[in-house]
């Protein structure tokens, strides 16, 4: 057999440590496949009396990870360490400097970074490889950088986030509210101490912008990608969406229309959406993450799987580290990045769809009227509405309604007009509808 | 850029003619994407004078295919001429005995001769590339050999044939019984005017029989995998299913167990069964197709997309070609054919699981005491049962029943205690359910 692939592992966390039991357990198979053995030789992390679960003693330690990449016993370095710049980003950029290989789940630095370590790797003649960054074990950047790669691709949409698709699922299942099922996630280790980067849609964001890089051929822009978390979502809001036939979902869409001047604009979004049942996304439980593409030859392809954990980010990793050893070391988005066009962003008010907006109210006389004057007024035409009243005393009175079809900036319009009323006691949550 | 890949195309069906189209359509992203232009250079079909809509006078016309692979002027070949021998397979050897790389659809010549195709194409040191052969436009067959390459494939599962697919899905949606909805299908171009090889699951089973082998490692022998159709399947069976909250799917499973004797043992069979509403290959529908892989590190991932069409045909094609343009020539089955294992057929009598049975019986007393009887005297344990009477003047009574988990082989005993009864109109349809 040939010779073995020599990695430097740095950051040890559960992917880590699973990256270990991978290729330990695994170890034949992965050596057939890959044609060479791939063997790890030296390992780092912030704290190294911490117990892992793995047998440590087999490796050289390092406590200055940034200098791995330097070692002449390594060929290649995995980047487990997270965070879009500090030591993750110093390692990533010593790596290229020293003509090795880097494969990283660390989707943070890619978004922010990526076209930069991009360049750099095509430069160096290097691979760049972050499968673990998108969509934990599913291989959906290999989907679309070389599965899809004959298509252009119309449209990209996912369930991104497992944090966000666990709470929503759960408040679907159990009927509870946000608060309490996100207490309960970070209870039972599904959501971080601090759950802002799910929550928010900024780590679904950091992702779309990645798959939007390689679908679209466009120069990564990660400021371009507009983010709504999931926050704002109630309990109502989804029993409401449930009995017109939908569920809801954080989704990440992404997809290009025509430039005025010629050339492609690009839409990218994060947002809570109703999702009706004929839809693939409509059937993603749990911490599952999913996405569909729309090729121009292919039809829509749906890649689904489990989109965190150690086994399938250390599966994404080890699949990255494979394709390496078997020599591939192609363009890290597909194609060169001096090939990436740089997308302006479309104009979202144009974008036409059905959408559900509800309003928190006051109970009193007129509330009702002015609402829907706002939406007359506003040419927003309104397909169905449901008034329900407190639950509780005390509690809120919710006016729930969809929309029928029309430009999004209808409905910015509506609730402009409704901006600092006395009916309204929060802000309206507008959430897409996704067609079937 | 690059000097082009040049190609010859043998077969000018609608894939054919699909690859053309795409060729020319998105020539500017394949090109970018493969690092060189994509070029076809020469053209063989039956019938030259036959109009396919595109325009075929920019390339050379061959009027033997077999030959194609001889032209100096020719890197590569895709071969879209179908039939598991014949010229497809001439071919396939001249081209990989004239050291050049093979792109093909062909999913009966890779079941029935992949192992000796590959095994030249290793010996040449050139590709040979089949993601076309197995599921249409979904890139399973990357998915399988690359993207889940770091694990150990415990089970993979799917729905591999459109038609039979189409067939079924249309059955639940109307409510007609099979022969009608076949007709129906092949009045619209859905299923051939010999329907054999996919109503009677053999197409599926050459889907199956070639992802078993990348999955597993296994050597590829068409002969081992079980093959059923669903031509018996009826309305009844699928209200009945439908009732109890499944649908009827032909399903092509494979998985591994350990061997007695060490190593492992491999069970391959296509039938319909019954899928819970919790599984995903639940709401696969129409001709679309599906499979479902169970990682040992990745969990299960889910690939799904259009099964077959000329569009998504020539997306699997065109990337098989991308993949070449950018230098990929690894083995054809993820590992070189002389480290695929020669694994034994697993014993499907020994298997445990719930199962549907569906009796046609006479419509007279005693019936159902003489099939509980058997049921008894094998051992196998009735979960819910229903008989249906006529619906209709002479018809035929039905009685259906899903069993208690339990050995395959006990149900196979109760079936052989009926065998000759007079009881029985028709001979007695098993399908297993599959576990969400």
């Amino acid at each position: 057999m040939a010779e073995p692939l020599r990695i430097a592992l740095a950051g040890l966390g559960t992917v880590g440590a699973g990256v270990i039991r991978l290729l330990d357990e695994n170890a034949a198979l992965v050596g057939a496949r890959a044609g060479r053995p791939l063997q790890i030789v030296a390992v780092s992390a912030r704290d190294r009396a911490k117990d892992r679960g793995v047998d440590l003693s087999r490796y050289d330690w390092c406590d200055d990870m940034t200098a791995m990449a330097a070692r002449d016993d390594v060929d290649i370095v995995v980047e487990l360490v997270g965070g879009s710049d500090g030591p993750a980003l110093t390692l990533a950029r010593n790596t290229i400097a020293q003509g090795k290989g880097l494969v990283t789940a660390n989707k943070a630095m890619i978004a922010h970074h990526g076209l930069a370590l991009a360049e750099a790797a095509e430069s160096a003649g290097v691979a760049l490889k972050f499968e673990a960054a998108v969509a934990g074990g599913i291989p959906v950047v290999k989907g679309l950088r070389e599965g899809a790669a004959a298509n252009a691709i119309e449209s990209v949409q996912g369930i991104l986030n497992g944090t966000c698709n666990f709470i929503l699922s759960t408040m679907e299942d159990s009927g509870a509210d946000f608060a309490d099922v996100l207490a309960q996630a970070q209870a039972h280790g599904y959501a971080e101490a601090d759950p802002t980067f799910d929550i928010e849609g900024i780590d679904a964001a950091h992702k779309l912008a990645i798959l939007s890089a390689i679908a679209f051929g466009a120069r990564l822009d990660f400021a371009q990608v507009h983010a709504e978390g999931i926050a704002r979502v109630r309990a109502a809001d989804i029993a409401r969406a449930k009995d017109l036939g939908f569920v809801i979902r954080l989704v990440g869409s992404a997809d290009v229309e025509p430039a005025p001047g010629g050339g492609q604009r690009l839409l990218q979004r994060v947002r809570p959406c109703l999702v009706p049942d004929g839809h693939p996304l409509a059937h993603v439980d749990g911490p599952t993450n999913a996405v569909v593409a729309q090729g121009n030859f292919s039809g829509r392809l749906l890649f689904q799987g489990a989109g965190a954990g150690d086994g399938p980010t250390a599966s994404a990793v080890v699949a990255d580290l494979i394709d390496i050893a078997r020599g591939e070391a192609g363009p890290a988005f597909s194609v060169p990045v001096g090939d990436l066009a740089p997308l302006e962003p479309a104009d979202a008010g144009e974008r036409t769809g059905r959408n559900y907006i509800r309003f928190t109210v006051a109970d009193r006389p007129g509330v009702l009227a002015e609402i829907t004057a706002a939406m007359r007024d506003a040419g927003v035409s309104i397909e169905s509405l449901i008034q329900q009243g407190r639950q509780k005393e005390g509690g809120e009175v919710l006016v729930a309604m969809v929309v029928h079809e029309g430009p999004a900036r209808t409905v910015t319009e509506a609730l402009r007009l409704l901006e600092g009323s006395e009916s309204l006691t929060a802000p309206p949550l507008v959430m897409p509808i996704l067609a079937a």
